[in-house]
């Protein structure tokens, strides 16, 4: 596997840490601390100070927040929108992320490859229906997909979490292709 | 046109600007001074304030700072992409602001409906086929995208700024068609 | 905006008035007497004379001849199936007739850019539903569709009439989008 | 096969012969008088007499006058457009008159299914891509277009006829599914 | 029509008869002693002895095997989803076992066009609908589907079959696409 | 991890091992000697006993014979068309054996989710770029495709290969889809 090593984080420029805004070296030190590695959206963004800060308080504030949806369900979201817009970072890195979330091993491979057919519940399912629908079609989106989700017993704020999370990350994917963002070696077998 | 007045400007809350916290209703009431109302935007986001900032301050990067794309060829990707994606709000509003800046009454029309038939230079219309694909098959996004926008004029930056505000007009567009966000009355006659 | 003036009304050769047939001259004349210019429609279509004489014959009985559907309603279903053609002339165009017929500035660009985000009767609504569907999926059309149409109290001879305008315009988008059919500079601002 | 011999002809009224405007009765009468049977479009369509005559009038003008597209490939354009829009009406009539003009019993099969593989020369085949992109993307046509049909040898003239039949048959494909037009018995061997 | 006897029967090698192995030989000279000629197919996949032999057993176990669809139900799978899939050999081939399996000279042109137009039974359309759906987005059948089949009649065995001919010629539709297996010309009258 | 041991194999029956005819039970046995588990589509398919039969010859013959593609490079077809296919036994069970014979931990993932960004030489991107066609849109293949991997070294025995690989999986994808086929529980860790 040395082959991949050398392979870059970005088709972009990426700065060396020390050359990085302090706020932004701070976080991504953090980050390393904590997971052992630095996962390269930071360094990838990095190149985009501004754009970086931003990227990183809408992401925290969607994946963070208090709220019904657990963070194994908003990683759901991730890893089967990510999917369909063939984003090879966040579905390896949020793969991994959700298999910890949920603490089971074979649940990221499931949603990233048919969703409709992993090991998830009816009320889950209809959740990843709605966030695919947002991800691929919002226009169509209207008030029967609302009583839909609130029948499974999503609520208002419930829905607007999901819808959050399905365009921040179709955001993010887009990106991600865009720079051929590479995900780290570390994260395929995480979890797992 | 009275019908129309008491439309809802968005399917969820929105809170009074008394209840907003002090830096949303200032910056509100900076956009209202100026513009001489409140795009409806700022009223729907106000829901979720830490939302509300993350998201305009990305907005403010990508679309105001210095870089050699102008201020209506920023337009010009809003509208065209937002067009693509059915985003009502987006396109109305975005497409106020491209007269504006192109100070030209027929190019937002344009635009929207078929950027190739626009009044636009073939440079213009290279960025928005690069900002077109990013907006619906951004997985297909290679190299071979790069050389062509750089036959064009356009540099490394500029690939990125464009990639920058189709993405997350792309995440705009999909919270506008979830939440109904309603394009305020003053936008369709703005610049005609 | 002067820079347009003198773009081509289409990339097909344009006869001059006077070298047209006696009874097109008179037709559009009678046209530029009443709307004060000469529709670029009338001209490409010039070009060809006898397809000048059916067009508008087939037109004029869709469009103008007494029925259930409103006149407004019927250039709602032009410019929902053009934009979904991306028809730069018929949106624009038809666009600022739905304006005057409905005596509504807004209504033409809410319905080009999502029409269920439209300031639309639920009655209309399903009208636009069933044009839509005639428009990019005709095959799939069947008794259900007339069923929930009958639902709102269209009768069958309103259904004809909605596929007919649909149909019709179909083909009109696709001739204007290879003969690049230009918008003249007045509908832009028409009925705002 | 008695049993389809009752079948309707369209899902909307059909005059009786007697009943309608001299006008229609004549040209009908003249065709059956010529094939033996009478093709059902024109029963269905004398339901709307206006409607029938700016549609036969535009009809004759594409696939009658003279012009360098022989009458062959025009009805290759009318098979191939109306097989992509599965109009059962359109590729069953049409494919037996391209048998009959072809002098090819095998060839109205073959373009139905797939143009790409029938027994036609390469010049054919530019023919009906461009009459196929005209028919199912047409906002996509631009001069690149325009210079592989030159590069084969058509003429501007060639091209709006050809873009005129492939508009005209989708809007016939979509309102014979609408109306559940029924082919003739009678065509399916002709020119077998 | 002398032009086209002598048209390849693939763009690959055809093994002469006398080089086949001894079974593929016996077997290809026992359908032509049946039909009066070789289908092309046994000739084309002749060139893969081995991927002869599966394909034929498979074939033969799907479409020949006892059970509650009809020998004409099956070829009705095959020409429609074939349709779909746009090969020549399949939807000519299938469509002459159809019309004689079904004894209707009609049905094959009608089922390849548009089956939801065709003289079928509501139980025979709910089959293709599924046979449809298997073939162009069997990622999304689910319970829903098969309960909709049993409130027709069907069990669980007949599904089974509907899905694996739809599978199965999905695979022969692309193989026959990739070598440009010729459909011989003596399918397209029989049965008429 | 246990929630998911006692998920069913199919939604079709499966038979027991001791039911089944006993070259079925032999080679089943013999994969489990192998592999130490049994993979679930011996089980599924094992409910038709012919189609087992037909099913694992054809694949054997595709997947095992000697010819240029190495059998990692077999096995990125399967995976990167699976995945188009949403295929959940086929991604994950042969994203397994991928990893195997590529002797790479990281290449499944990477290909299943967008193969333009896999560790992959020109060459192997151009085969899977071909394989995706056959398997997405095999009725455009022409000689322009064979061309290309003609000048990748690709001789047309590799691309007979590469098309009945595709092809053939395309009908494993969909069967799998409709039975439901659950991947083992093994094959998520293998290799990694």
């Amino acid at each position: 596997m040395t082959q991949t090593t050398q392979a870059p984080v970005s088709r972009f420029p990426v700065p060396a840490l020390k050359d990085m805004p302090e706020d932004i070296r701070t976080r991504i030190e953090t980050v390393q601390e904590k997971s052992g590695f630095i996962p390269n959206v930071f360094l990838t963004l990095a190149h985009r100070p501004d754009e970086f800060r931003a990227f990183f308080a809408y992401h925290d504030t969607l994946m963070e927040k208090p709220g019904n949806l657990t963070k194994a369900e908003r990683e759901m979201i991730v890893v089967a929108t990510s999917a369909a817009n063939q984003c090879q970072y966040c579905v390896i890195a949020h793969g991994a992320i959700l298999r910890i979330r949920a603490k089971n091993p074979l649940i990221a491979d499931q949603v990233a490859t048919n969703y409709r057919k992993a090991d998830l519940s009816p009320r889950q399912k209809a959740m990843l229906d709605f966030a695919m629908k947002v991800s691929q079609s919002a226009q169509q989106v209207g008030e029967a997909d609302f009583d839909v989700l609130k029948s499974h017993g999503f609520n208002e704020d419930d829905i607007w979490d999901m819808a959050g999370i399905s365009a921040f990350f179709g955001m993010s994917n887009r990106l991600a292709n865009v720079t051929s963002m590479r995900p780290n070696d570390e994260f395929y077998a995480l979890g797992r």
